[in-house]
């Protein structure tokens, strides 16, 4: 099952030559999974061919404008283009007012459902569970609510082994339950353990979103061990003290994150336009959690 | 007087590949007068190197998100990046409504004072007359509110001959005078009329702002015989009945209007995404008013 994500926007607050604000597509099974929408986010997707379309979901982290002004865009493209299939919308409470009052003024009733869930900022729980995935969220720590997210996969179901199945003339009926691990009883009274039938099926993944956040460890029991986490990483440590002022992470705190959380690969964004040249983030990440990559505009990374 | 305008969108409603929204930045006297600020303006403006710090009016047409989208990540930018100096904004009343809930809910508070001016959109006036130019609406005609504007270059002040008021020792006090024109009284009673002392400053020079409407007659006489007129040419001309249903214009209308209306010459843009070329648009725009050239991102015209 595909799953990767394509970072569409690494910039924190202004955008810089080159960097756009946060934005990135998570492609699980063919469907896309936005989170946030950074201004500009329509015209990434255009630049990096990913379709917008293709969009069932969109996760917005909170109300900084770096991370959602582009959503109105966006769905009022998909509106001119004519989309008619609905759209989940997953952001904080006020973001609904923000959205509304827009398309109230510019006379928009959009041509598809616009389902939003507001978030609790205050509270961690699964908002989304459908056949590929569930959506955890994260209470992060930052100047105002802020929101981030666990997707993993489900687990699948047992594989047959087609070879056994066959030898034993199990019927086709049977193959369903043994997929869910149900054992193998002949009508004449044998029995077979489900294991000699069926193996496991692939090890199940998760990804990681943190952004925006001071390092906190109210949310690191949650990214435990996860295949690949993106975390924020505005500053480098020299400028730690704007880091705690501004409610951000530096990339040295970053690979402390998922050193300390055991976390399979991480990538590292949101990036202060101070810095042009990223290396001085990435050495720096690397210096504590060799396993990091920096979220470069247009690079997908499977998970 | 440097007069001239640098396009930073030609697309209408939805952005594609190398067109974004409308957004223009007209440098009068080294100040930036930006009109419309569709998403993605901001990093249009680091794309061609055009200084937003330099802005100090900004002008909305109307509320359509292809008109103004930009407009809060921009004014996000320059705050973050230390503005102080006031900025006079002139839109449609209720876009102080979306501007104030975005930075309530981000808890953006303006480090310079955002200035803004409602404007009666059924009301042809002139809303800003400082030492350079004045701006004047035009009523247009679109789905929803929608005004258009005149940037009309002052007149200056009459150039002193300087061979002809030494030779006759005109006294220095007596310079302004001259340029506005008044006579020249020697002490000892003699006239010399303004005009063998001075000569007529430059012509003053003005353009024309058109985005979005329909064919309409009402702001004609507001764009006589100016020397650049924006105009917006959503479509071409086989496409009329869209144009009129959705309230634009054809190209080969926006040719007709500079050539009834005796314009020097003529931009046009806010193309439909569905013109991958733009030939078709140009060469029927040229068809009736030859002095047409396409409004494309990066080009800067001289008034």
């Amino acid at each position: 099952m595909r799953f990767d994500v394509t970072i569409l926007g690494s910039s924190s607050a202004t955008p810089i030559f080159n960097r756009n604000p946060t934005a990135q597509a998570l492609n699980i099974n063919e469907r896309l999974y936005l989170i946030d929408c950074g201004e500009g986010t329509q015209q990434q997707m255009l630049r990096f061919d990913i379709k917008a379309s293709r969009i069932d979901y969109i996760f917005i982290s909170h109300l900084h404008g770096d991370h959602y002004l582009g959503l109105v865009g966006l769905l009022s493209s998909l509106h001119l283009n004519g989309r008619k299939k609905p759209i989940t919308l997953f952001g904080p409470a006020h973001l609904k007012e923000i959205i509304d009052i827009q398309f109230k003024y510019s006379e928009t009733k959009l041509h598809f459902d616009l389902d939003f869930k507001s978030i609790d900022p205050l509270k961690s729980e699964i908002i989304l569970d459908n056949t590929d995935i569930t959506v955890e969220t994260l209470i992060l720590d930052h100047r105002i609510d802020c929101t981030g997210f666990v997707f993993r996969q489900k687990k699948r179901l047992r594989k047959i082994n087609k070879e056994k199945t066959e030898l034993l003339n199990v019927p086709v009926e049977y193959y369903s339950l043994l997929k869910r691990g149900v054992d193998y009883f002949t009508t004449d009274g044998k029995t077979y353990a489900n294991s000699e039938l069926t193996s496991d099926s692939e090890a199940t993944k998760a990804y990681g979103y943190c952004s925006d956040t001071l390092f906190n460890d109210r949310y690191f029991d949650q990214i435990k061990n996860i295949d690949l986490l993106y975390h924020e990483a505005t500053f480098a440590h020299n400028m730690l003290d704007r880091a705690n002022e501004t409610h951000h992470t530096t990339a040295l705190q970053a690979g402390q994150i998922a050193q300390l959380n055991g976390v399979k690969k991480l990538l590292i964004g949101h990036f202060s336009a101070r810095y042009k040249s990223l290396i001085e983030l990435l050495d720096e990440a690397r210096s504590v959690f060799p396993e990091t990559e920096l979220a470069i505009e247009g690079k997908t990374f499977v998970i």
